[in-house]
């Protein structure tokens, strides 16, 4: 699963490197795998010969210049919890429709259903503003790990270790903010096996230039989701702007595009079978760090609860707006996110099944831990070891309730394509509580989305959920949330369930739902808003009922925090220690699990053989797009596109392609750039085969989907006419 | 759709013929896709250059002598609805698991399941008989197009002059059977262009040799059914005997192995992407002959309503059915056959649609009409279209009262792979009566299947058929049949259902129904083989309610054959006409539609593109089999296969392999033999998007599915270590 990454000739870090060789088991496989979600930093560790081999034109050094600690990878930003990618030096950037799909949704009625019909704006005066959308442009990456263990005091417990780290790490965010327009963050990597100090640029007049309409955008829908052959037009174009000085500003008349330091231009020739691509991006989560038994728990506890539970909600949403057009519209955008993750866990679960990955990774760590056993300098990683395994079972004896708690997120937790913050009712009540109580704390000390600088994203979050609010299906789910509660063993009580609602039959606690929504003024903007800034005195004296659950559902979930941070901290401990015997083991460097951290991936464009007897060709076309059409959604081709689709030659027009990135949640909309650095396609899924890539790459069939960037230009070209967007983009309108 | 075909170059036949050339088509297409189920003769029309650049390397007389009216192809025999073929000198036939499945259902009790563990026998004397197997030899084809038009009486009309062509072909049928162990008849080719008379030799004593456990035979079962990658080993192969005198004879154990003019050896070498096969068997029915509006009737109605229909048989017998081991072992090989034939609708109307081939078939019937309309020769064939397009019109007239009638076939009429004889309750009372009216009648005037020379046979089938009675199921299907039947339009009554059942509830039918089976003695298989011989009196005498209702429906029966005789009558007249203008505006050699009678196809063992994305290689794998493998029925690899299948190289065994060759239902079983005239494989399907081929061939997807016989081999010598039959084969058991 992990063949050995050829190194750099002038070795960074301290590393043991076996020699370069590409290994036996490449024999079955295509020559070019090579998986891992580099750094940007870790890009340097590899033989700048081997890059050049596998397809690199630049030098590395121009992907990313360790002096600096800037590079052109970061001409891929994150955007609204995905990844965009500059592609020129007016602000344009192209991500996946669905990563802009909040703002068509915010700017959609029906009267005027931009979901449906697309939006193209044909000058900068129509570009439609995102209310709550938000560009971070990674500026520079400093290594601080030395700094952060220095600050651990001699003797620390796991729980003063971990405050000493969070306080250093606060310590340097801080510092860092002195510098005018900067946001810093300290990311850990594997649980602390290093710690980076990140600079990042956020704007914040972000406005929509195009996105095609839905029938292309999500093109095959739930049907097609994860899944080749794909034939998804998911893409749309924003323009970042800034102030008249150049500095980020809230949207502004006199505002004017940002000129961004990198960018991707389009490449002109095409993309064939075997090319080498580099996906860009900011992949959020991925398990490959953990160990067999932690595996085995995503698979029998949290994706098979997180199947039923999203099934239901699914089924929920759907029936609740069955009826209803509004309705329909404000729960389009989190029943997609949903499906997302439901169908997400079906394919995490078929994928370990199938590649065994549990039973692997057991055996992987008894070599590693036989190795480190005998070994003066990693001896401890048996320990260590143990000790994960100890904080394991702990979280074990409460995982029922501990999952239910989770699932409702706090202030601006959830992200694009993750849990949408459901029910409403309860998320809005929350997060107050939440925010009271972290208020009450000096700035430092309090949790992360909830300081003094957090409070603006946080309004904005509060006031831009309330288009996905639906009153029938939000009390639905409450109920539907209750009802598990109520289920919980005896030594797992939620109390604020038990409070409300214990002794109460189905009907009853649909009633006192509906009663407590009736009585709230929770669900109005306005007055939630007002609330933002209460005390939680101030909260519980208002006596509403809606809120009262919510103080209530926060205290349970503060307890929760309260014991996670002590399990995060032995995990803090431990892992670091295993995580290290891991890679000395491997004599190789390891790219360490995503974090929502920029990485870039070495990919080349080949299909697979899903099966015995098939074999997945690695590009699909326009004629693919039409064959599919079945005038019903999600197969129902506009008119406009299928009449240019006659022009001759125009069946060929390649659509969606396949590479062997290595990609999970976040990369959504990451530019895929030739060895030349030039735009060939925008990510935006994986193959069901994948899913479970994000526990392992397996070579033979880790493949991501990525639109081919000439449908873009065809569709702006051809469909839209939409001369001086595509000038803009350094294409030929003809 | 219909490429040139090269012609021979000695013209046997008065054919317009275009000059030899591959059209600008076939760019797109693999360059040797050449469709046609030709007859022998046929053979003789292609030019034998072309067949040797395509891979014949024997002489196409090697193939077809045509002076003696016989050849290699007669190695291709007719079994059980099958194909099977002669692969030893000694009597050994291959074909499909599913052709012999009732000769192991037959064998198996619960004590000792074939079906489930599969049969070897070791020596001849283990081997087990098929008490209604039989299989047809083609001893000689003679043209008799001729001779049977002779004796149309000028000015006949299209009734008498059906009557005249009948009676022909009764005498040429009963001169030729004066010859010693003989069958005959004479078979039309597309409603009579041309006449064929065959002479053929039964044999009687037919015995299993090796069937595999059904989950290797129907590996993949009704979820892998005509679909690409398959896995299955659906094959068994039987012997055939004779007496001791050489001559067809009943079951005796001083019988001895039929010895063939003609059989296959099986191939030594391996066969790979590109070979040439030919693909050999009596493929039943197609539907290429017909004009679009006729077309248009089996997409709009027939299809949809056997869909409709046999999903609720399938439901039915499933049901009844569930709790019932002996009931589930009862109704396996009628449900088997519903199955297929459900599915099979569902493909046809996939695929009609898919080609839109009714619109095609339009087309291209408007331009021969435009093109007979101004040729002296074929002028006559506009209004031959408009005679079948009035056919057409009578018949739709009642059409769902007469698929309803059709629905229940009368005496051996039904085939394997076809619709079973169900309800058995009304299938054992119509054939009683529809027996004693034609036995009432002369030999020679009496309906096929009925003559003396039947009687035998009519027997079996009344026996056999008792093996798939299950009362419980027998009943609903029953009581299903007459709730549509009360449905029908005043216009379209079934007299036999008012008379029985008007007026009637459901529950009131299905309480008439138990009463008629209760008193019924004809689900007893002695006293319903006792009745066979009685006249309609003594059957009407005994006062049966069961039996009467059979009598009835079968006068209703009996008043549509009268229907249907006057439509056939004239479409005999018409198609011929129509057709000939069809093969004279294409200016080369037309494949008449299939008939029952031996047909050849050309091929290359090739994969397709199902569609865009998506590859379908050639060859499917043991590695694949075991890839399936769930321990599920209808992924359950036995134990014994799956050790077998651990030996080192033992993955990448060849199992299923896909060609172009030109098939269709009645095809099961054929075997596909290579340009030597060695056995290669066994067909026994087509893929899902080739379905519909009986409408048309297109190159692009048209494909046959066969198992390879190293497949065979292989479970033969690595897991049943069946030597004996190994080097009877030919093989080496090492």
């Amino acid at each position: 699963m992990n063949p050995t990454l050829p190194s750099a000739s002038r070795t960074r870090r301290p590393l043991a490197l076996a020699a370069f060789a590409l290994p036996v088991l490449f024999a079955a496989v295509p020559a070019y795998a090579l998986d891992g979600k580099w750094t940007p930093a870790q890009v340097l560790d590899i033989d700048a010969r081997w890059l050049k081999r596998q397809g690199l034109k630049l030098p590395p050094s121009a992907l990313w210049d360790d002096t600096r600690g800037t590079g052109l990878l970061t001409g891929a930003v994150s955007i609204s919890g995905c990844t965009g990618a500059f592609v020129s030096d007016t602000g344009l950037i192209v991500t996946n429709h669905h990563c802009l799909f909040g703002v068509v949704q915010e700017h959609s009625t029906p009267a005027r259903d931009l979901i449906t019909h697309g939006f193209l704006a044909r000058t900068q005066a129509e570009e439609l503003p995102g209310s709550t959308t938000r560009v971070e442009i990674p500026k520079r990456f400093t290594d601080v790990t030395a700094q952060v263990l220095a600050a651990v005091p001699a003797g620390a417990d796991p729980a003063a270790r971990l405050r000493a780290i969070d306080a250093k790490q606060k310590a340097l965010v801080s510092e860092c903010q002195r510098q005018p327009d900067t946001k810093c963050k300290v990311a850990a990597f594997d649980d602390g096996v290093t710690y980076t100090l990140i600079e990042s640029i956020e704007l914040r007049d972000i406005r929509l230039v195009y996105a095609p309409p839905r029938a292309i955008g999500e093109y095959g829908g739930e049907i097609d989701n994860w899944s080749w052959p794909r034939h998804t037009g998911d893409f749309a174009i924003a323009r970042a702007y800034v102030g008249a000085d150049g500095r980020p500003a809230d949207r502004a008349e006199t505002n004017r595009p940002y000129a961004p330091e990198f960018f991707f231009p389009i490449a002109k020739d095409g993309l064939d079978e075997g090319d080498f691509v580099m996906v860009l991006g900011y992949p959020g989560v991925t398990w490959r760090a953990l160990i067999a038994e932690e595996m085995r728990e995503r698979r029998e506890r949290f994706f098979v609860r997180r199947e039923d539970l999203f099934g239901e909600w699914i089924a929920i949403l759907e029936r609740a707006s069955a009826d209803d057009a509004a309705g329909k519209i404000a729960v389009a955008a989190n029943l997609k996110g949903i499906h997302n993750r439901y169908k997400n866990a079906q394919g995490q679960i078929a994928g370990l099944d199938r590649g065994r990955m549990v039973d692997k990774q057991g055996a992987q760590d008894e070599a590693v831990a036989a190795w480190a056993a005998t070994n003066a300098t990693h001896a401890g990683a048996v320990a260590a070891r143990d000790g994960l395994r100890a904080v394991l079972a702990e979280r074990e004896r409460s995982w029922e309730r501990d999952f239910l708690l989770n699932l409702v997120p706090m202030g601006t937790d959830s992200v694009a394509g993750g849990i949408p913050p459901l029910p409403k009712g309860l998320y809005f009540g929350a997060t107050l509580a939440h925010n009271a109580i972290e208020r009450a704390k000096p700035d430092a000390a309090r949790a992360s989305g909830f300081t003094d600088a957090d409070q603006g994203k946080l309004r904005d979050r509060l006031r831009s959920e309330q288009r996905n609010y639906f009153a029938a299906a939000d009390r639905r789910v409450f109920a539907a949330l209750v009802r598990r509660a109520l289920a919980l063993p005896a030594d797992q009580r939620i109390a604020a369930v038990d409070a409300h609602f214990a002794g109460k039959s189905p009907a009853q606690i649909d009633a006192a739902i509906d009663a407590m929504y009736a009585a709230s003024p929770l669900l109005d903007i306005d007055t939630r808003e007002a609330l933002l800034g209460a005390s939680t005195e101030a909260l519980e004296a208002r006596r509403d009922p809606l809120l009262a659950f919510g103080i209530a559902w926060n205290r349970d979930l503060r307890a929760l925090r309260e014991r996670e941070r002590d399990w995060n901290a032995r995990a803090a401990l431990y892992r670091p220690v295993w995580r290290r015997a891991v890679a000395a083991h491997a004599g190789k460097p390891v790219a360490p699990d995503a974090n929502g951290t920029l990485r870039i991936s070495f990919a080349h464009v080949q299909g697979y053989a899903p099966r015995d007897g098939v074999t997945y060709t690695p590009f699909t076309t326009l004629a693919g797009v039409l064959e599919k059409h079945t005038g019903r959604e999600p197969f129902d081709v506009p008119e406009a596109v299928r009449r240019a689709a006659q022009a001759p030659g125009a069946g060929a027009q390649r659509v969606n392609f396949l590479a062997d990135g290595d990609t999970s949640g976040g990369n959504s909309g990451s530019p895929v750039i030739d060895g030349r650095g030039r735009l060939v396609g925008i990510n935006f899924d994986r193959v069901w085969e994948n899913v479970a890539g994000d526990f392992g790459f397996n070579p033979a069939v880790s493949r991501n989907i990525s639109v081919d960037i000439r449908y873009l230009l065809w569709l702006l070209r051809d469909v839209e006419r939409a001369d001086g967007l595509l000038r803009e983009l350094g294409a030929s309108p003809d």
